[in-house]
């Protein structure tokens, strides 16, 4: 692996993360494939919008179909017909979501399975071995993820955690093309983020994500935290804010120095009916929208823009009809690729301010970042 | 509209019938599209397995999104982005299946919408004049299909509407560009179809189907009855045998001269996990395809085997992942595309014989086609 910060502006940078299924331009939106598919496309279809990374879930790999299966059947890239990269979570913010089916000790964590309620467990090693047995492209470190607001004596207890998980974890390793990330926990406390980050850079590690933050925190401590983490993390490896996937909150964490994002955001949207455009979402079951010919947003450069029109695919929501979601998911995923893409173009042309406040106002009516 | 037989073996045809949105070699299968949508798939997808004509239901989108909106949006083929040939069907077999809901008179048939119990009325006035409001390549007539088994009297009846109908339908015409065909009907009963089918050819409409059939009857009145009607029907027009589409039902409706199909088989399987293969059809959620690394057909030349497995296939469908649907409905059609495309070189070639011997024998175990 290589990353090398290619341009900045201000905080914003212009990087190229070069993993072992191919180069990833970044600041870059990684489309969010749970189950091994990114909801309702096909690996054809990402290509199509220029997607190099994509992310699945351990948590929900672990449980089905199973590490014997994706590994019998050639890792998880043979699996899903997919030959760019992949980066796994750790599983850890799956099981600490399922609250009260969980049990966490020094050691991991124990929990039940939302399928059929069998036991399992999370250890930082065994998390590595998962995920270097699907031959993954980057692998998340385990970590523990506490619900904002959390008491000061849980933020302590998450970063400790954190953090001697990590180390297990780099341990663990066993595989030169599998890159691990670390995570930054800390919640809304500065100290506690200064600590964590601190904690995780000294173990060196090839690139390190933002943790615990678009957990339903404001928006002002969301950019607040997010840009304060992102200072303490080193130059020169990559930076990952988890969880982020709406059109103001990535300007906002590209303007905070983050490389990569990844969110259920746009594809969640397209299967509810909700179009992301640069000037606001559209509920495109909307009477307004039955008989409009226009495409969902005429400056987006999409195959579905291009070929269907809002009434169509009122229509198909309408009628229930399989393909809505489809045409939305493809069409709210290439929003924000194309947002990516003009923002890498923006930073080296050293324009990304201007991009910036006019995206900004399109989304949301006003020039500031919260 | 012209339609021209090129090759002939027994009473199989290889035929070429060109329509206002280019030319459909026949025999061909028409993929089902009920609400402007073949389910799952995009115009794009169907380009790509090569089908020149789709069906759409008058019944659904009479219904919705209603004519008006199609207009509107410049026809059919505009408003769900499909450039080739459709065909819609007239309606009337919606209507006759939905059995207690309607009321059939010389004039029509009134009915209540299944979505919000609306009153409404097709006449053959009506039902000709939407499809052409639609601006589709072919509109079919509208007929009463019985119910089997059904009362001579009954029998007797549908067809005296079925041609008085046809008569109105043909009068009520008025765009050169859509082809109205006409339907026999007739039930079981050979003099029935005769007179069906004599009533309807001297109306001399471009093309004929053969309707009625496909309904629950064995396979041997369909056979019967398909290879009856079909040689009373005229040498030079294309014959349409409506709602058959499995393997070894098409395999015999081509060998009884018939020159297009239509059927939801192969889509809804595809929604359900079966997959379609010339040596029978397999269910994807089988235990047995969980770490099955072949594609669900060696044999097949379709993206999707060509790219993912059983083993794949078979975890989008455990995991109620929309990707499953989309990519067996995909594969089925192509199947069947293939079959139709294998048939019309054999018909040139003169091989029909041996291809529908050993087509039959892989689908059934045996060569005969009942």
């Amino acid at each position: 692996m290589s990353f090398t910060v290619l341009a900045h502006e201000g905080a914003a940078r212009r990087g190229s993360l070069a993993l072992a299924h191919g180069v990833v331009e970044t600041p870059a939106f990684m489309p969010v494939g749970t189950a091994a598919t990114v909801k309702a496309l096909t690996p054809e279809d990402l290509r199509s919008i220029d997607a190099r990374i994509i992310l699945a879930n351990t948590y929900h790999l672990w449980l089905r179909p199973g590490r014997e299966t994706i590994a019998e059947l050639g890792g998880l890239h043979a699996f899903m017909g997919w030959d760019r990269n992949v980066l796994t979570d750790s599983g850890g913010f799956q099981v600490f979501s399922l609250e009260t089916r969980r049990v966490l000790s020094d050691d991991g964590v124990r929990f039940r399975s939302h399928l059929d309620g069998s036991e399992h467990e999370f250890t930082p090693e065994n998390v590595v071995a998962f995920q270097e047995a699907l031959g993954v492209d980057v692998a998340m470190a385990l970590d523990v993820c506490v619900k904002l607001p959390a008491a000061q004596g849980e933020i302590d207890e998450s970063v400790r955690l954190t953090t001697a998980w990590a180390k297990r974890c780099a341990a663990a390793r066993s595989r030169e093309r599998t890159q691990l990330f670390g995570i930054v926990q800390g919640g809304l406390d500065e100290r506690s983020r200064e600590r964590s980050a601190a904690e995780l850079v000294a173990l060196d590690l090839p690139g390190y994500a933002i943790g615990g933050l678009s957990v339903g925190e404001s928006r002002d401590d969301l950019y607040r935290m997010t840009r304060f983490t992102a200072e303490l993390l080193p130059e020169g490896k990559p930076r990952y804010l988890m969880g982020v996937g709406t059109v103001r909150d990535l300007i906002a964490g590209i303007d905070c120095g983050v490389d990569l994002f990844d969110c259920v955001y746009p594809t969640r949207c397209g299967r509810n009916g909700r179009a992301l455009t640069r000037s606001g979402d559209l509920n495109i079951r909307a009477a307004a929208f039955a008989r409009d010919g226009r495409p969902i947003d005429a400056t987006c450069g999409c195959t579905v823009c291009a070929t269907f029109s809002r009434a169509y695919i009122s229509h198909l929501f309408r009628a229930n009809e399989m393909l809505g979601p489809r045409l939305l998911s493809l069409h709210n995923l290439a929003v924000l690729a194309q947002l990516m893409a003009e923002a890498r173009k923006a930073i080296y042309a050293g324009t990304w301010g201007e991009l910036r406040d006019e995206a900004l106002l399109a989304a949301t009516g006003s020039a500031s970042s919260s």
